[in-house]
């Protein structure tokens, strides 16, 4: 199967399980159900969900029943975009081309739909049903590890916020981008495979494969924000930079970010050969994220 | 065992169970660790492990095997406090006498410690052990549930933002109430109750219970912040009526209100009549409930 073929495939099912476990916009209290709808439904590419089903298609054909927890995966992407949007935090007016979550609901709305959405991820696992619970309480512990503090998305950002591009070094800078993006990628992959019963040989390589990918996504993003006009990027260009953000591209230039993209990817790729045909699809899934960077 | 010494047999070990569960504040990054623990162990009275715990009890002698999900739920509790102080939120600089945690971390960091604390509990019920999966997995849900946006926490957290003291009727304060306190409360002896292996008729006893309480509990609240000097209440007290915000004393008075707690206590305690010898500490939990408004 193609990489496109498989996007067309699995996209319109994650959108029907996110519609589905989403309350309506009529539910009480309307304002908030608005807003967490808002935000999950901003026309994401829906990456983590697909490669969590990704993941787990190379073990099992049967995706759809990890949906739910795929579903589970994005909930917890966006909750973090609303927040990290918030003005304490990046203070983002725009995201992904319309006002950020805050702008258009306030503060405090903002701020209760990305805990709802955070709540309603683990619900989601826990209640999906169809997959054996032991493995469904796995996948909420690697989902709450990847989003968590110690090498994962909260303390990544925590450490993100107190860089600066002129006070940090290469591995300083390598750590974070692997915690605040990288975790909940890699863990999209992993849980997965996981999910799909790997054994714990090719789990370990689709793991690998997941970091490969995960540090390479986020340097790609570092470099798109340098070099992408607004209406592209749907989100204000060049921020990172007039913030003094610590980025690869400021950190190391941006050849040598390519380079690194370029090597991180070929890294994945070796990662799921020992998968054989099973593996393609994820091989084809990183060179897809590093042409985000061309 | 009269209530007072389960509590002095469970609150150590809950202390134990958040101390362990909890990163130490050198982990990186050590002030999100910082601010986690510093919420957690504020001086909080754990009232909803100790619930979570009774009702264990009612049904399992072996009560230690639910102190993870006890903890986490102590977690859940703590989040909701940090977010609720926020300035976007209630704007509040003190909690249980000391400054809130964003006056003291700053805003970022208490939006990410309330993030990460979600996150853990999830992370914290998951990984309990001990216990059947499927269990773990029913409690994710109950907990996910009552902290959620349909009839849960944050759900009215929302309608308590948007109501005030004059526009507000009788049945919406309370549906605001049991929401916005009740839900969490009467989901920790109910996820107790659930642990144990209760059956179904007498887990809809104990949600009873836990319901009726729930609601007193906010209800001896607002009666408390009319009341209580800023010392005792270790929050800015009056600061309710100041705001015009939705309370009991507001929109029936304090002498109906004091009523209603009388009733909903009685009502409690009928509803563990049935559990015989095994429900006596849960009544006494209802009357230990209601005397915090004398």
């Amino acid at each position: 199967m193609t990489l496109e073929s498989f996007f067309q495939q699995v996209r319109p099912s994650i959108e029907t399980a996110l519609d589905g476990a989403l309350p309506s916009e009529d539910r009480s209290p309307p304002v908030l159900h608005q807003a967490m709808r808002y935000s999950v439904f901003a026309g994401g590419k829906r990456l983590r969900p697909a490669l969590c089903l990704a993941g787990f298609q190379a073990f099992d054909p049967e995706w759809r029943s990890a949906l739910p927890v795929a579903a589970s995966i994005e909930m917890v992407h966006t909750y973090s975009l609303i927040h990290d949007d918030l003005p304490a935090m990046d203070d983002d007016d725009y995201r992904r081309g319309r006002p950020s979550c805050h702008k258009r609901f306030g503060e405090a709305t903002a701020i209760l739909a990305g805990d709802a959405l955070l709540t309603l991820a683990f619900e989601t696992v826990a209640g999906a049903g169809g997959l054996a619970p032991e493995r469904l309480l796995g996948a909420a512990r690697m989902l709450a590890a990847s989003a968590g503090t110690v090498d994962g998305m909260i303390g990544g950002q925590v450490l993100d916020i107190q860089a600066t591009a002129s006070g940090i070094d290469g591995a300083a800078l390598e750590s974070i981008h692997r915690a605040k993006t990288g975790a909940l990628l890699a863990a999209s992959v992993s849980i997965g495979a996981y999910l799909a019963a790997a054994d714990t040989a090719r789990l370990e390589d689709v793991t690998r494969f997941g970091r490969s990918i995960g540090l390479a996504f986020q340097i790609v993003d570092d470099m798109l924000d340098e070099t992408v006009p607004v209406e592209a990027l749907g989100k204000t260009p060049g921020k990172d930079r007039e913030q003094g953000k610590a980025t690869y591209p400021a950190v190391h230039g941006m050849e040598a970010s390519r380079r690194m993209v370029e090597r991180l990817t070929a890294d994945a790729m070796e990662h799921v050969r020992p998968l054989g045909s099973a593996g393609a699809l994820l091989a084809d899934f990183a060179r897809h994220l590093e042409r985000r960077a061309r």
